[in-house]
């Protein structure tokens, strides 16, 4: 048997315990790799749980009974959210990300591992303590950030589908007007994707009408289950009517202005 | 200044370390946090590095000169690779996974973090050492799986689009024949999602024929881009005429016998 110092053992946890956030791991995971007394782990634990406090890097909650053990809960301080919303705006306000229709490129921030492991923080933190049973989100930009939130939850991803392919087994499909071009379209889901009685909240990119939002909703109950939140990078403020009140984003989007600048600013709740 | 213990320290850097992964973090970086001499954080890094090498988790590199540092390099141990595989089988053998048309239902599995987290990471281990500009994959159900792998390597994810995108600007669009059904499908890219002379490497769910490998390889060839390595999760070797050779896959799927159950097995690179 290799022996481990307490720094050793220190690096091993941290690694562990933030590589399954929202898992409950038992203390004797940890006994029975280093060989050594529940309270000596403890101990370590303690030393880990002060130094993401003290750092406001997210937390350790201990969870009491026979299944209990110690759980990583992301976290991120209001100042870094608000350095990363910032840094997002500027990201986003190069001229060169303007495309014809005045729409703006930002498909290349969605698949960034870096930007989005962030956001995924930023998001996860705001629904963590509630009881959630799975993310869910449409194909295809948002997917990435949908992951990160649902992994940092510790929870399934759902990804809902805009047409139904073989692979998927018999689907729900239903039909949902956009809310910024009043177009129909669809949405499905394969029947074996999401239990019955499911807690879920929507993570995605962009926030327009909320048309998207509101098809969610539908296809949501089809599977008796609820929608408990709303999620997204970038809020269109530009357009003022939403069809869905309970949401929170990262970045506010205006419009491009007539000089063809972008107007972003972090969000309300993190300025 | 608050003052931090080298526990403190080396859970905060094995923190930092994990979640860059591939990139270099100069160690300045963490003197100005903690107040303290850049050979005291050496000392902190031997013990992360040496930790992380014992127990088979991935492995810290050194990287001299001016914008030198450190950097955390993926990695798992053969046993656990195997272990994951084995495991993967056991999963996807449940005879509720297959659905009209002999299809395996596996969805779920590529939507789980858990599971996606632990592929990213064996298939990151395997090219992380090439010199990878992106990862590439092609919509839908291997996009978490390819945005974990670009995590673990440090570079941009680029999705490949199924239809062209308004929100996409101007794309390159190529055409590419199905090896499994023959039929003629299209592939689509916005130009400012991938620079010139860049090196790639595709990951997808499910390897069947090897028609949408030779379509991102001409794709690629588009934007003067090299196709490096290609990795999936499941190899579907009942198809025996493949249209591309050097892959790499973490479980076998052989099809599903007159019993109706599913033949899998660890690929033989990990058994």
């Amino acid at each position: 048997m290799q022996k481990f110092s307490r720094n050793n053992r220190i690096a091993a946890i941290t690694k562990i315990l933030l590589e399954n956030p929202n898992k409950i791991m038992g203390l004797n995971n940890f006994t029975e790799m280093f060989n050594t007394a529940k309270s000596t782990i403890s101990e370590d634990i303690v030393v880990i749980r002060d130094t993401l406090s003290r750092l406001d890097m997210g937390r350790i909650d201990t969870v009491a009974g026979a299944a209990g053990g110690v759980k990583y809960i992301c976290g991120i301080s209001p100042e870094k959210t608000k350095k990363f919303a910032e840094k997002l705006c500027i990201i986003l306000k190069n001229r060169e990300r303007i495309i014809p229709g005045n729409f703006l490129y930002m498909t290349d921030i969605m698949f960034n591992p870096n930007i989005i492991h962030t956001a995924g923080v930023v998001l996860a933190s705001i629904f963590i303590d509630m009881d959630i049973d799975c993310v869910v989100t449409v194909e295809t930009k948002g997917i990435p950030l949908a992951y990160e939130v649902a992994k940092m939850m510790g929870v399934q991803l759902v990804v809902v589908r805009r047409e139904t392919k073989f692979t998927e087994g018999s689907t729900i499909t239903v039909n949902y007007v956009s809310g910024s071009t009043g177009r129909i379209q669809n949405m499905s889901l394969s029947k074996k994707a999401l239990k019955k009685g499911s807690r879920c909240i929507f993570i995605d990119d962009f926030m327009k009408a909320g048309g998207t939002a509101m098809g969610i909703i539908d296809l949501l109950k089809e599977f008796e289950s609820e929608l408990l939140g709303i999620g997204f990078l970038i809020d269109n403020v530009g357009i003022p009517k939403k069809l869905v009140q309970n949401y929170v984003s990262i970045v506010d989007f205006e419009g491009i202005n007539e000089n063809g600048n972008a107007l972003l600013t972090p969000s309300k709740m993190f300025s």
